[in-house]
């Protein structure tokens, strides 16, 4: 038995799960007194309404340019979380594990897991470790579910876009769709390009002591790109919705990527970018905030909330048309996260 | 396009994903009206601290007499919820699915999970869906977490086992496992076994009612079967104990496989049952509480907390004699939950 690979006795819930939980899971996550050794966690959680969210991480690879899956799922919860206004506070961690993956792999995906969620200021409390045989599932698979607190009333939700908000993107969109497929398809570049994958809590946090009640929408643009987002929000809104070509911020090397794999950076997803719908008296303001905060340099205006159509999107195009759009349609880019 | 097929772009985020939520997923799951098309779900949690769990399902094959992945999901969940004395109120759910699966099989389990969630009285508060390639998951992975709220101040946990306590079992232990092992192999069997996963919430409600502070520890020995799990609160209890084969409440048939195949019982998972350590004036009455509870007919008291030495666990044999009882060692049977 070679040991410095996982087997399936590790999944077994008997001793040699102890030992993993033991030597690797607990000594780097972290039981934070807690959960223990019990079927769950014990929590105190502040006053307020909770916001639930759970989320499947597959990525293909699971190490890419700007990150891991571990990091990676620990951003995706606790920005879904804070695209609801909530303050994330504690999360789950379910991990699946081909039988013969590396101890090493999975020690170097814990770690980024607990820097990604002590970076974020969440607590991981509780847990559960499956492992099944090779060639039952691909490497390693992570579900992170999360708990969060929200301590205000403003109603931000994807059905409360309202006519003249300006919608904002917080930075360059696509970075992380294109780090995946470049390194998946091999793609020598002169500049190589990382995953955006962050967390948006903080960020979130600026914008809600800046805006308050002028603050209608918060989505981040993951699967499917800022696209299918914002045509999902026109949709629940019952609004029409123009974007501006022009101001869409794009690294010239996603660009570059994009066109050289007949890909729409609009569809492209995002996992460290969020949109803010914003009250047009205000979102200048919020704009100067967001692009004081690390996360935010390069956000921009990038379209509108222009009518009351229910579910219509256009994009007025840098040559000066007007052109529809849609969801995307099919799958462009699997396992993307 | 075989459209009685999930494909890759079920998984898309875009236009098919919201296809399959709004065909499928939440026609059966039911929206609840929490999470809408949001990220999160926004609860309202009644007062007291919360109990938070969460487990991936990973079962091969996921229809299996008494049972499929589906409902195995939600009782999981709820009983690990259950275990810490908290209420189960809300769960999510995080579907991994390979490209391929039929559509029917699909909508199959989501109801047996509304079914098993509506029975627990639970709701499916939010949700993820990831479509992988074919062959990159064995059929369907689910991945459930839940909150629970813990209204009274007992202190409940596998570390509170105390000298003199009585060890009182549910049932008939072996059935999820031998169930599922029998079904695998193709045995044929005179009478059918039905895994026996099953909510205990309400049982465990019966329990604290009957038994307040006498009540010490809960436990449901899913993998590796009550003999683990006995030796778990052993060590963190810091207690010895003694089990009575004698009093083991075995299925005829469960017991014909164990010895067709080789395995011990005491080594194979169950999905419906619990372990309470119960103070001993107060056990009898207890047993009977349970007896009288449908998931409860044949509990028995299997044995008692004799000692303080951390972690020794020994079974009294029907011939007389002791043994020793130690964790599951190696993998009895992967992919049992």
């Amino acid at each position: 038995m070679n040991n410095d690979l996982i087997i399936l006795g590790h999944g077994s819930g008997g001793r040699l799960s102890h030992q993993l939980l033991d030597e690797l899971i607990i000594p780097i996550l972290g039981d934070n007194g807690v959960a223990g050794q019990n079927d769950a966690a014990l929590l105190d959680p502040p006053p307020g309404r909770l916001a639930f969210t759970t989320d499947s991480y597959v990525v293909d690879p699971v190490f890419f340019p700007g990150g891991s899956i571990g990091s990676l799922a620990i951003h995706g919860t606790v920005n879904d979380l804070a695209m609801m206004g909530a303050r994330p506070l504690y999360i789950s961690v379910g991990l699946i594990i081909e039988e013969g993956f590396s101890k090493a792999d999975l020690e170097f995906i814990l770690r980024d897991m607990r820097q990604a969620a002590d970076q974020a200021a969440v607590r991981i409390v509780t847990g559960d470790t499956k492992v099944v045989p090779h060639g039952k599932v691909d490497k390693i698979f992570i579900n992170t579910s999360g708990i969060g607190v929200i301590g205000h009333d403003l109603p931000i939700s994807g059905s409360n876009a309202q006519p003249g908000d300006k919608i904002i993107i917080s930075g360059t969109i696509g970075d992380h769709g294109i780090a995946i497929m470049a390194n998946r398809e091999g793609l020598k570049l002169d500049t190589e390009i990382l995953s955006d994958s962050a967390p948006l809590n903080s960020l979130v946090d600026a914008i809600i002591a800046e805006a308050f009640s002028n603050l209608h929408v918060l989505r981040d643009p993951t699967r499917g790109g800022v696209a299918t987002t914002i045509k999902e929000i026109a949709q629940q809104s019952g609004v029409s919705i123009t974007l501006y070509e022009e101001n869409m911020p794009i690294k010239p090397a996603v660009r570059g990527v994009c066109s050289i794999l007949g890909l729409d950076p609009l569809f492209v997803a995002n996992e460290g970018k969020l949109l803010a719908f914003i009250a047009p008296e205000t979102a200048e303001q919020v704009l100067n905030v967001i692009r004081q905060h690390p996360a935010g340099r390069d956000a921009a205006i990038i379209g509108a909330v222009t009518g009351t159509e229910a579910g219509r999107v256009q994009m007025e195009t840098i040559i000066g048309g007007l052109r529809a759009v849609e969801m995307l349609a099919g799958e462009q880019l699997p396992r993307i996260c």
